[in-house]
């Protein structure tokens, strides 16, 4: 399904190497203990999901192409939800797999008309995602190959033992968000190899090509993963909204 | 300097070995960017420090005594502020030292009339810790001798690498939070030995002498250390409360 809306995005000559993203929802809401998939969630009279999009389709982050990857049986919703909310971003949607991995791999077909490029992958409920962040990432995926967002731990980090735990160097370890951006043929080559139980983001089906950099990620990106995160995701968002009223 | 109230705090004798608190505030308020101490800032009309003070000294938690620790040039604002929002809550206020390490160290030695015990270490600036959190970490300590509250991580875990980086099993990590609980002399022991850099929290001064039980934690038990925090705690708060009126 492609959205049916012939609003281009706005690609600028300015980005030397074309943009795409690859935005993963697939999420069906029991985790949340809501109603409906946490995409799908009311965030300050809008959905998750068309929050993340709007982040991504901002003229500031010069995308070409954004892929929305969702289960099939939520195509329907989401069309409706675009209806409803006048959603004229144009965005490709794809159906999602088993398994993160899967998605993502069918995120990545969809873009196969692409010879090269840099693509960002991002979680679908990661509503908060600063354009700076985005450019951030982007800007060193085009240096290093491969580039993920990451903050530092702010709390004591233990690693579960046989007998209690043990502590580990905190300063030294860094919380992985999205996005998570790779040369387009990297990320390509990355999903060729099979599926390990062991991938639990694109930075981990990628780290046997190419090393990671992590770039400074900000913690209001926050995933929306349990009931408590929709209220923190709408009180950051009012004061975001907040900031930028003309005083 | 003792709260000159002389309220008691409810000890009831169900609680079968007297139970302590230490609540370790020792921020100057510089990672804030804010005009005053993390500790003294406005959560919903009261400083972070007297909700975390409060959630503590409820009657369910069954304290005996509740140290706050601080540092010597905070005593006169924290006596106001308490003067300020009538709290007849008896507690010590100790100074606090130059390290985290040495503040817990000068609150412990306030309960040195105490033969034994147990002892909760608590940020000061953790104000939405819950009574059962409070709870379950003393029955857990009661039982194995130190327990602390800790979360799993929501996001990958990565590890910073000489080139790049490498992914860690978030499955076997924990983000560690407070409330602490130890046995009071177990706790005294591990004090005795001299300061490491290693030491980020009390779990990482006793796991020499004792393996550390880990129970789960709260995600809304957050410490307030960044300018979002405070907008989250609110919401948070707020949504606690909202929880509580009568429907």
């Amino acid at each position: 399904m492609t959205s049916t809306s012939t609003s281009a995005l706005p690609v600028s000559s300015s980005a030397a190497v074309p943009r795409y993203a690859i935005l993963v929802a697939g999420g069906s809401g029991s985790r949340m203990g809501a109603d409906r998939p946490k995409q799908f969630l009311n965030l300050l009279g809008e959905p998750v999901l068309l929050h993340t999009l709007r982040r991504f389709t901002d003229p500031a982050v010069q995308l070409a192409e954004c892929v929305v990857v969702l289960p099939a049986e939520q195509f329907a919703t989401w069309e409706q939800l675009c209806q409803q909310h006048h959603v004229t971003i144009r965005h490709r949607v794809v159906a999602g797999g088993e398994t993160r991995w899967a998605s993502v791999r069918n995120g990545l077909a969809e873009l196969k008309q692409y010879p090269a490029g840099l693509v960002a992958v991002h979680d679908g409920v990661r509503p908060l995602v600063s354009a700076v962040v985005i450019e951030q990432t982007f800007a060193a995926a085009s240096q290093h190959g491969a580039a993920v967002a990451a903050v530092a731990p702010k709390d004591s980090v233990r690693g579960l033992a046989q007998q209690g735990s043990y502590a580990l160097d905190r300063s030294r370890l860094r919380l992985v968000q999205t996005p998570q951006c790779f040369e387009l043929n990297l990320l390509r080559r990355a999903y060729q190899l099979p599926e390990l139980p062991t991938f639990t983001d694109d930075a981990s089906v990628v780290e046997d090509l190419q090393p990671i950099y992590m770039v400074a990620g900000d913690y209001r990106n926050l995933k929306i993963t349990t009931p408590e995160d929709l209220i923190v995701a709408e009180a950051l968002l009012r004061a975001e909204q907040g900031a930028q009223q003309p005083q």
